[in-house]
């Protein structure tokens, strides 16, 4: 059984420990821990010691990342970004196998061990994306924890075969049903929820909804999300990604829905993004609001920004937010880390005995000071192997 | 006299050239330039050529960059941060001298090359913040232009003897009169910028005023700014920071502001915070006005962000602006290079022969890619000489 003990790191609340691993999983933590004969060693020097942080809301496929410059000319709006990328793509072959796996092993190395991304299913495209980031999670499967949404990109009602092929992906790989703006792209919001719900519950599967729509377009939407994951039993299995709709009605009117988001088990994630109203992460904790974050795209012919390094994302969810106490940084982390995986559902995580030995070393004093410094990851442990160094792949 | 040659970098164009330095100035810039007998020679690699970035707005002197972590519990509202900090100031005895050279180093290894600080004055801290700022100063000023504000945080009316002070330090090393929200913080708007342009036009220097305020208590501050900007003859001489209230007003009323800002040749500084309200980069530019980028506090008792990067700022300005084309992304990067320094008015700045050879080199195939990326600084030369290697100082 192959065993690593991590020596002299500091646990998030503070106290240095050591931590040993066996078998993939944490099995002791704390002081003086003695060698096991034959035990790899690693030593700590006193890093701050976090568990594997967690992407819940990507598109691996997508990505350029590591390819040579894309020049973005793209027009302003979500349908101009849409259609260009569809064009993209197909004038080009875009490889989604290869670009998810150069991405997903950068995410490796920035020390995130699992990832729920959404993959473009169209018309166009078909499958193609699906079997490409199938192939990235096989190839990784022993280092990452990765969970596939079938994602319609281009919108299910407009684009005919396009619900027939969001049913063969629900069963050829992908683990979750996603869908986008009923109003705003599909144009038929009660005949497209009403599809993919049908379409998520004859799987059994998760749904994750993208939901750009602002305002009270997107506070109705969400309101007949909400109607369906309560009169059709999903409590639990449903998420709302961006939700923007929160940032932006009133607060009387916003807290309504947080209760009944709250009652519902619902998840929001967010991407913080600076230049959009979010939702309040503060806001949604104190109504019981499981709210998680997200990079959305990274560096693909959407947008240049985006990094894989989720604690740079816990950081512009705290800038997005204004936290700038200890105690606010330390939810900016959460954000990344414990809610994600829990609302994601990836199991065996923390930083206990019996958790899954996902492990990340930074030179910071405390979890606030990994937050805003973002300091390169010395090392990576997964399943209890380590995997990365000093920021690149062991 | 001594020569550098950088050769085989990429300008930002995207023409290769060598660039060829004199007497810490640019004297020739071009292909396949010959090697001047006893010049040092620097291998560019196919780097991005870009000018000495210009860093607009930070406060060094408050900084605790490089210190042990500093645990923030402090209250919501701006008097909070203000009161903490002067009461925090004079409790460690923080040493403004050791602390504004820690950063200022940070950031020309970073690449920052001009540099415009605000600096605390008030009647507790006295001028010993802006002595040792003074000192830091002096003690960068082969390779680092650096100028200083004599900033009154804790307003000048309701603490008797701040007018004293800031007339004597602006005869002891400030440059620019500073000053914050006339009506938030001075609570006498009318007679708190009478004795603040009072005093720059006695001392015949230019105002660079904090205003917070928002919505239409902070365009009404402008406003009474700008009757005084006018009515006293000091067009080109005043810079407006932060200025939230102009992503906070109506349209047509800002666009009014606007073109009265620009008339006069009022800056405007952006720090781009995500989440306040931000004069739009955009709209300002369209409307004439020069509007900059800066940083303002690192990581002091006020936030935990901050970063001697400027590559970061203008990242964070594309982001908080939605800037994700290319030609946006230049405008972004112009914000903290050659539209700062002509704002702040530093001279000889730029890429061209004559100017000062301030020069910084990342991996980067164009500019959007070295704003999004922010690429490790390659090499930073100040004046003809290089400062900085791989991110440290050389």
């Amino acid at each position: 059984m192959t065993q690593l003990l991590v020596r002299k790191v500091r646990l998030p609340a503070g106290n240095m420990a050591d931590i040993l691993m066996e078998g993939g999983r944490f099995v002791r933590i704390g002081s003086g821990l003695e060698v096991p004969p034959g035990c790899q060693v690693e030593d700590g020097a006193g890093a701050l010691a976090l568990p594997g942080l967690v992407e819940a809301h990507t598109h691996l496929d997508k990505t350029l990342w590591g390819m040579p410059w894309y020049r973005n000319e793209v027009g302003p709006n979500l349908t101009d970004r849409i259609d260009n990328e569809r064009r993209w793509r197909a004038a080009t072959g875009h490889d989604a196998r290869a670009q998810s796996l150069v991405l997903a092993r950068a995410f490796l190395a920035a020390g995130t061990t699992r990832l729920r991304t959404h993959v473009d299913i169209d018309t166009d495209a078909g499958l193609r994306h699906l079997h490409g980031v199938v192939a990235t999670r096989d190839a990784l499967s022993a280092q990452m924890d990765m969970q596939i949404v079938a994602f319609p990109q281009s919108g299910v009602l407009g684009r005919p075969g396009t619900e027939a092929l969001l049913n063969e992906a629900l069963r050829s790989g992908a683990d979750i049903l996603g869908g986008l703006d009923p109003c705003a792209i599909e144009g038929d919001p009660v005949r497209a929820l009403d599809l993919l719900f049908g379409l998520a519950q004859r799987h059994g599967r998760p749904l994750d909804i993208h939901l750009h729509e602002p305002g009270s377009m997107g506070a109705w939407s969400l309101d007949l999300i909400l109607q369906r994951t309560a009169a059709l039993g999903m409590r639990g299995m449903v998420t709302v990604s961006h939700a923007f709709c929160l940032g932006d009605i009133a607060e009387r009117e916003r807290d309504a829905l947080l209760q009944r988001i709250a009652d519902l088990g619902v998840v929001i994630v967010t991407t913080a993004p600076p230049s959009r109203p979010v939702p309040p992460v503060a806001a949604c904790r104190a109504a019981g609001v499981r709210i998680v974050g997200g990079n959305d795209g990274i560096r693909d012919t959407w947008t240049p920004y985006g990094s894989p390094d989720m604690l740079e994302r816990a950081m512009l969810i705290g800038l997005r937010n204004n936290f700038r106490r200890d105690d606010e940084l330390a939810v900016a982390l959460d954000c990344v880390t414990h809610a994600a995986a829990a609302a994601c559902g990836f199991q065996h995580y923390g930083l206990a005995p019996g958790d899954r030995a996902d492990l990340v070393l930074v030179a910071a004093e405390t979890v606030a000071e990994a937050v805003v410094a973002r300091p390169v990851r010395q090392l990576v442990v997964s399943a209890g192997r380590v995997v990365a160094r000093n920021g690149a792949l062991a």
